[in-house]
């Protein structure tokens, strides 16, 4: 690796290497400020104070600024202070806290090199059934990582593959070795482990109540901890897309995931057990059976079950990180267990990386609803791999850095974050600054109108997720489905329909059980609506589909002309450009093919003459 | 293997093993008859007459029989002596000739093991990129092929992937020991190889035009024949489904296919070309393009520009081995180029040998149809894998069975070989070989009836092409659409549509044309019809899909019952009970997904008010 990756990112100001005798977040601190403040004529010193903890606070001195913070801390306000001299933003004052402990990338990365749902190109680390990296890169990553406060680091496919259990086993001591390279930059690893492991270790069982794989996971617990003191945790997917799990003991999720828990309580480390279960084998004949009532079905019940250092990751929405969902039900009503709320920066629904889809203003819309009080930890599938860029495409990286300051501070202010991105990577004139953020501020908006407007997911090609395909889930077993036909379009989940609204508090179940105020953007999703219904604005709901493609498509043309406008360094500028194309592509296939859909079973034409194609 | 292998097929009255010493048909043909006749009271003579080739004469003599015949003739005659004679039949009179020549079996084996739309298990003799067989297994299928008259086993997929140009090179050896295990049979190998391997090989170039290209493979030829001197040919698929070929250089496929003909023709070889070709990136917008003129829109220029050893193999119909097609026009209109018909034994859209399928009423239409002096050749893709019984579902046999008789003699009667299949195979009481073979006879009708109604293709899953998804294919690029809305459905292909009619000669042409006069089962391939359209029965085009449908799952339901009552060995009767369990449940599946398919576009109940989900 060169200079040349460093400089695809945010971080393209700071010198590269990042040192390799640091030991410490410390010693990456003083290093970083050092490295940074030899281009100018101030300086800036670092003092450890440890009752911070990861809080830092930044005090200007007569010279420069002081950096005071925990052991992590002073690291997370090096970076803090490099970013705002960089971006010419104010230093933040007082002390900064994050907000949530556990601020998590999960990485589904297999250990033949793919990346399950990666668009990136093949994983940073792992290739041909072990570890293969070019350490730079990986102390790249720490900080990169590092600089916007992201602590721990999942390092394997939550769907465990084989040989991803050598890497407690035979592998470990090269996971210890990987766990080295990041701990300087103040990144913890956690590890995905396969609930049925103790079968293929010659165990008859995996059933959680058994004390011989109480203790086969106590013993596992004590030898990887000897070796890895600080890891995090282990990351459990069970009883989920046809993976072996308690259930198949005939036990609770509470009493799996306890099992694991105290295996490793002993050392501080945390369960995270993902609620991503449900039935994936329902029948669309059935009605009744509704997939996004599923998780809080099951796990309701069980709240309060779990011990203290299990925490439940559940998706920001009921069904799988789509353009647009309600917030998860469960989200909102386990008040005795603790959670992480999962997001999903690789774009597997949302454009994978081709088209242009920023998430700060979704992640705002989620934390404004959830409360962010509620939930314990954040956790993010990752979006990075090999490429050159880090993510596929260059302003994917946005993605990555919001999670960041989100995870640190959920009021922060999508517009602010995405131009301080913007301004980190690219240093645009001011004009042009303006342009790409406004681009990046509505792609989500742009890329909801084509693919999902009023609720209506699942629109999309089966098993690839790009492209539509709108009646490609529909009478598959995942339970997603939009049932149109020539009267009508969507599901009623009010208590008339499958009741899925009553897993909602009160004012929430109101808000989208009522059609006069159920938000457009879920309209669908909650209600069965015939064809000529009047929307708010006087629309009927056809000409509302129809108009969202025809605009969603018109706005992704319009981007694609603000971009050619930008005076992007090479090859970035290049990418962004090949990328656009192929989205403009997309986003017609998507308006042609729902609009002729749609059009097949009502016959209304676009009341403006617009074509739809019979 | 053991003999146990053997005993699962039409062959099982023959002794185990196969002789090991055999070098000509003729020495294996004396072995058969030692052996079948071994435990009989009278006996059987061979006898070698040049003159009849692949000819053979049954003569009565006083103790037994006399098989006169030509080199391989001899064969042929010994084993339908021993199928007569165990299948108590009569002992055809006369000298027997094939109709055709070359019958051929395209096996898509790959060399990693896997074999393409397989449904038998793996490779019989690839695994890990080169050749893995039992000897004694690959004899034994020589020994099936030929006790059916098939001379011709293309060894590799015709999708030729890497490493498969090795079987003309550094395993050249390894292929010529292959075909020596065949030669005793009578069956010779072909090749299936790559057009732009001259690029591999370190030229710049493929075109057929350039003499370093022509050098090289006629330098290839002389090479492969010193080493096999009886292989068949060269099989070439080339332009198709993003494959290079002629195209890519401005040369026609004349041009191509001559090139290469030229460089076998010293040695007899036949350049089998492979017609299934057409611009794969249709737009469904596009309503002129129709995927099914594409191979006579291509093809038709060039009859007569081809060299006198190459064959032009060409699918039975237009499409791609759907469940009903009409002729392919090619086959009628090509008067001045050797042809072959190439069929699909592999149930890749027709059931994947779980749904019962039997294909001999198919071939006897198409027999008819394409009058059988039309073309020189048959192929068809093999169902074979290494399964204990060869075929996956055990019944599955009697498509190679039947397969190797229609090649023998296109006249064959359906049912007597269905019925000469099953008695071979299993010896059951006579009411339930009637049983087993009436179940065989009208299989493909039921599987019809619950897929492909009125010629309704394409509504299967893409890809896996099982199980039903009506809309999968109907904004893909492959120009595979049903084009159904809320009035109507069907493709109107006559003149007053996209004019593929027009291809055929005028009395075919009239016939599909008129609705009059055109077949039912092609009604909506040729036509777009309301759903109001009277049916000439007098019900109306909505009320004939549901009856189908519920027919074709009724009738699946009904083989079921008489499935069970059928004192089948073990373990065929546990496979073949297994395997309608899954096909009852797909048959069930299909039934209501279309219902409700044409149901939501229509909202017309089913006139005896059987269940159709809303």
């Amino acid at each position: 690796m060169s200079d040349w990756v460093n400089r695809r990112s945010w971080l393209k100001d700071l010198p590269w290497p990042a040192s390799e005798n640091a030991v410490s977040p410390l010693d990456t601190a003083e290093y970083e400020l050092k490295a940074f403040f030899a281009a100018r004529t101030d300086t800036a010193a670092c003092q450890l104070v440890p009752d911070l903890k990861e809080g830092y606070e930044l005090t200007k001195t007569q010279n420069g600024f002081l950096v005071r913070g925990g052991k992590t801390g002073v690291l997370y306000g090096a970076y803090a202070l490099i970013r705002a001299l960089s971006s010419f933003s104010p230093v933040p004052e007082g002390v900064q806290q994050p907000y949530y402990p556990l601020r998590m990338l999960d990485c589904w990365d297999n250990m033949d090199g793919t990346v399950e749902r990666g668009y990136a190109g093949r994983s940073l680390w792992f290739e041909g059934g072990s570890f293969s990296y070019e350490p730079a890169r990986i102390r790249q990553l720490g900080r990169m990582l590092s600089s916007v406060g992201i602590n721990v680091l999942c390092l394997n496919n939550v769907n465990v593959h084989q040989p991803a259990q050598r890497l407690l086993d035979d592998l470990l001591e090269d996971t210890a070795r990987f766990a080295a390279l990041l701990r300087p930059f103040g990144v913890r690893l956690m590890v995905s482990v396969d609930f049925s492991q103790p079968l293929q270790q010659g165990l008859g069982t995996a059933d959680p109540l058994d004390e011989e794989v109480q203790r086969w996971w106590a013993d596992t617990a004590k030898r990887v901890w000897d070796r890895i003191p600080d890891l995090a945790g282990f990351l459990v997917k069970a009883d989920s897309e046809h993976r072996p799990g308690p259930n198949t003991y005939g036990r609770t999720h509470a009493q799996g995931a306890n099992m694991l828990a105290r295996a490793i309580a002993p050392y501080g480390g945390f369960l995270v057990w993902r609620a991503f279960v449900y039935n994936c084998m329902q029948d669309w004949r059935d009605t009744k059976t509704d997939r996004p009532r599923a998780a809080y079905d099951l796990y309701k019940p069980l709240d309060g079950a779990f011990d203290g250092n299990v925490i439940l990751q559940v998706k920001h929405g009921p069904y799988d990180f789509q353009v647009r969902e309600p917030l998860s039900p469960l989200l909102l009503g386990m008040n005795s267990t603790a959670l992480a709320l999962e997001v999903q920066l690789a774009q597997e629904y949302t454009g994978q990386q081709i088209d242009l889809y920023a998430m700060p203003p979704m992640w705002r819309e989620v934390f404004s609803q959830m409360g962010k009080e509620r939930v314990r930890a954040v956790a993010a599938v990752s979006n990075l791999g090999r490429d050159g860029c880090w993510t596929g495409h260059p302003f994917a990286a946005v993605n990555l850095f919001a999670y960041g300051l989100f995870a640190w501070n959920p009021d922060s202010d999508p517009a602010a974050v995405i131009r301080q991105w913007a301004r980190l990577s690219y240093a645009l004139p001011k004009e042009q600054e303006t342009r790409l953020s406004d681009m990046l501020l509505r792609s989500r908006s742009v890329y909801e109108k084509y693919t999902a407007t009023l609720g209506l997911c699942w629109m999309i090609t089966p098993n690839t997720h790009y492209g539509p395909n709108p009646y490609g889930y529909e009478f598959q077993a995942w339970g997603t489905y939009i049932r149109a036909d020539r009267n009508a379009v969507g599901i009623d989940r009010t208590a008339q329909g499958t009741g899925y609204t009553d897993q909602y508090p009160s004012a929430l179940r109101d808000l989208y059980a009522s059609l006069d105020t159920c938000p457009d953007g879920l309209l669908l999703f909650f209600h069965r609506l015939p064809y000529d219904y009047r929307m708010r604005d006087g629309r009927t709901l056809i000409q509302r589909i129809y108009d969202d493609h025809f605009e969603g498509c018109a706005q992704a043309e319009e981007m694609a002309n603000a971009l050619s406008g930008l005076s992007l360094p090479a090859p970035d500028r290049e990418e962004a450009l090949k990328r656009m194309e192929r989205q403009i592509k997309n986003a017609r296939e998507w308006r042609d093919v729902v609009n002729t859909f749609f059009y097949r079973y009502t016959g209304v034409p676009d009341a403006h003459g617009r074509t739809i194609y019979p």
